[in-house]
């Protein structure tokens, strides 16, 4: 029997079939420096243990994203191995905040099949999950690939697509519990700017841009145990599609969220992601500029001192954002454009 | 109103104004850990909890350059975002030790305002302070930098330029109060040379040279929360004065310092920095070289197990130090170099 | 007296002589993350500290090859400063397992010392040892290096070969006493093959190729406090035999070991390593493979949920491994190998 694991082809996947996947994580502050350092993240309740000991947090918890990178990582082995695209996300859901010294772990539920038209690859449609140490959901989110055959004469399983939202109803959404927003200070938090502030249809520049560097997305996939092969070996990408490693997409969605603290500082959490497209590959060299619309702005459940606040951030390379590209009359992407997220984000309202 | 910052111009200055500056910072081993994989940092007061204990110290200490940059790097948003050029620091007190766990967060005070005479910029003084989560100052300077103006035709303020000190005085200097550094052993700490044994007038090469890469000096810089537009984004700087990304000059500082430990390994705590110049910009690619004179031999008052020295170090990009490369007859800084750093040092002296 | 170190020369060594090698380095949590993000490691043992637990340890042990690059990087300045060539490493036993917060030192005795045919060079034998801060061994192995005398004149001293193992006795090797590996779970260690599953002769290629960075391998030699200076300094390196930087032969290690989880994921401790040979140099832009060889299946002395695999494993640059590229009929290394590492591993084994 071969030892090494060549992943799963669309045939090993059963609707129903529930995966643990391997190597649970602890996450520590050097995670956390590492994600510093990558991408220059500094959302208050983030960055200074006192700020979120303030609010009532028992500590600075991690950046919403590293977890969601964390938690996608382990399910690449068993997932995505084999993938030919990450089709998109959906009904992506934070819980509970995560803290250095937590350990993550990440089971999946095969939720949907179908197998593609021309009988060599078929999509997969998971449900995955990330728990912490004592079993409490710290993400939860649906996902679909579209992953090889083995064999294209081996039989199409029934078809099967799961209904999915189109984004995360408020309701649905984890509020952190404990603290008390009230008490947030805008002058350390680093902008005037409360949900009250915001109206749907606004639009906003972020203005930075920042280039992508070989060694950088190479040691942010690794820190997340993300390993896809496509953006380590250059000697296979040379000859590939592109001529290039492809950077994994959830670095650019990383560094758009940073970017994007320039408009957005005391949207300090990302509660879900309704859904997202990385509308073309980014590589090492290409600067990356980010700009946003707030799509809806809503009240959350039971809570006067938070609300939030729907947005969809766009990502380009090499293109600034003060004219907001996005799609053209007939609803193709901007060829700048490498990343269109649609995510809710929560933010202190005034008293 | 502009959910987003455009950082202060010139006119947006006001003498005796104070600033808060945003985002304060819990600095972690996580930190630690990147600083020591971008500089090689290794004076053993900072590289070993034991060797640090041993003296009197509660765990080892922060790099000091490490607190310099975050401190500095936090007054970027709001003092030098529309800088045109940082001109200068003086009179830079490194006070209270910084450990992992700490939070750091910085104010400034405007301290000068001079319009320079095309009306088009001027130049701010401010002093900086940098504090931990009980008030402690841990770091307090000058600096000086020309920003542009939002319209030239706006009126001058009356010129104010503070009077500041060409050095630090040693009764102004920091020494660790408890530690006993009569307990410092040598051997371990990778130099048998000790205060005694330096003169004024003395110059040492550090012999080894750094070439630094892209990803180094924006994962360093990120890592500071410097959000400086100039280092980060290749897509405006290939169009710029240099067509390149300009690396942050305090990382040239760092690299210069962990070079400086071969002939100075015992000089573990940077006390003062009496004034610096970023003679030239540096680059990825440039391989740094230092070298090292000092100055001056002082005592410290009330101190008989440390004394200080003042030293001049000079980098140098693509030139070894072997002949000490510095300026002119005419006082003109040779090509080869970037910076010329005039500090304070403290080593042990012997019993 | 010059304040610089030169380093030592081959007329510095003297047969038995101790050398204490300097600045003590207390490992973290951060320098763990940032192996991580070097090289992807995912040996659940190291990953989380839960499944740690569950096994008996206190938290998760740091990975070996993390210490061993430690342990080594304090007698650069010692021992090869002035190395023309790192020659063999034998004997080389990890004791005690290492965690976020210890204090890692290391010692050198001379053991061996043998002038080279032309006298310009001589190679020196040392017997190393790395401690923790409680004074027990960490890591215990003998290297030689050829170094260069200083002057070529000066008379040679009585050669001594010291008697070298070919490999580590399976009695010597410290299989960790507290843990109970009859508790260890292979579904979150992520492969089902236990040391029962392998059989000498047995070849496995580990499938994946990750390209080296420049950036990469100098933070990670830096990481170790590594000061030789090959792999630092362009400036002279582009005049130099190859023109450019040379990894350190123990970041090709590393990332041999961490592909080498594909098809040994349970191998969750380097036990020890027998000899090991970096038979050609690697530069930035390599894509590195490997290929393992099961060289004998052994079981543990009084332990029966443990076992041991002695392995060779094969690291190409720019080739696969699918064939298994090793040496052709005359013993010469094919030119895409650069390293050959026989190494000893404990695997759980079937109750």
């Amino acid at each position: 029997m071969s030892k090494t694991d060549p992943g799963n082809f669309f045939e090993d996947f059963a609707l129903g079939q529930e995966i643990r996947h391997a190597t649970p994580r602890t996450v520590t502050a050097g995670d956390k420096a590492l994600y510093t350092s990558l991408y220059g993240a500094r959302f208050a309740v983030h960055t200074s243990d006192e700020f979120a000991r303030t609010l009532g947090y028992p500590r600075a918890p991690l950046d919403d994203l590293l977890v969601f990178h964390v938690v996608f990582g382990k399910t690449v082995p068993d997932i995505s191995r084999n993938a030919v695209a990450n089709l998109g996300y959906a009904a992506c859901v934070f819980g509970t905040p995560v803290y250095p010294g937590d350990t993550l772990s990440t089971t999946s539920s095969v939720i949907g099949l179908k197998e593609t038209s021309n009988r060599k690859t078929g999509v997969v449609y998971v449900r995955s999950t990330g728990v912490n140490q004592r079993g409490e959901t710290v993400l939860d989110y649906a996902r679909w690939v579209m992953v090889n055959k083995r064999d294209p004469e081996s039989p199409a399983p029934e078809p099967v697509v799961p209904d999915l939202p189109d984004s995360v109803p408020v309701e649905d959404l984890a509020a952190p519990a404990g603290p008390d927003f009230a008490k947030y200070e805008v002058g350390p938090a680093g902008s005037p700017h409360l949900w009250d502030d915001y109206a749907a249809g606004e639009r906003i520049d972020h203005q930075d841009g920042m280039t992508i560097e070989e060694a950088e997305h190479q040691m942010a996939t690794r820190l997340y145990n993300n390993t896809a092969r496509v953006h380590f070996n250059q000697h296979v990408e040379k000859d590939g599609r592109f001529g290039r490693r492809i950077v994994y997409g959830g670095h650019v969605i990383s560094i758009a969220r940073a970017l994007s603290f320039n408009g957005l500082a005391n949207a300090f959490r990302v509660a879900a992601i309704n859904g997202g497209t990385h509308s073309a590959p980014s590589f090492a060299g290409d600067t990356i500029y980010a700009w946003s619309e707030v799509l809806e702005r809503t009240e959350l459940p039971g809570r006067n001192d938070l609300g939030a606040l729907r947005l969809r951030t766009v990502a380009t390379k090499d293109r600034p954002g003060a004219d907001f590209p996005y799609k053209d009359g007939a609803g193709k992407y901007d060829p700048a454009v490498v990343l269109d997220l649609d995510y809710t984000v929560l933010m202190p309202r005034r008293g």
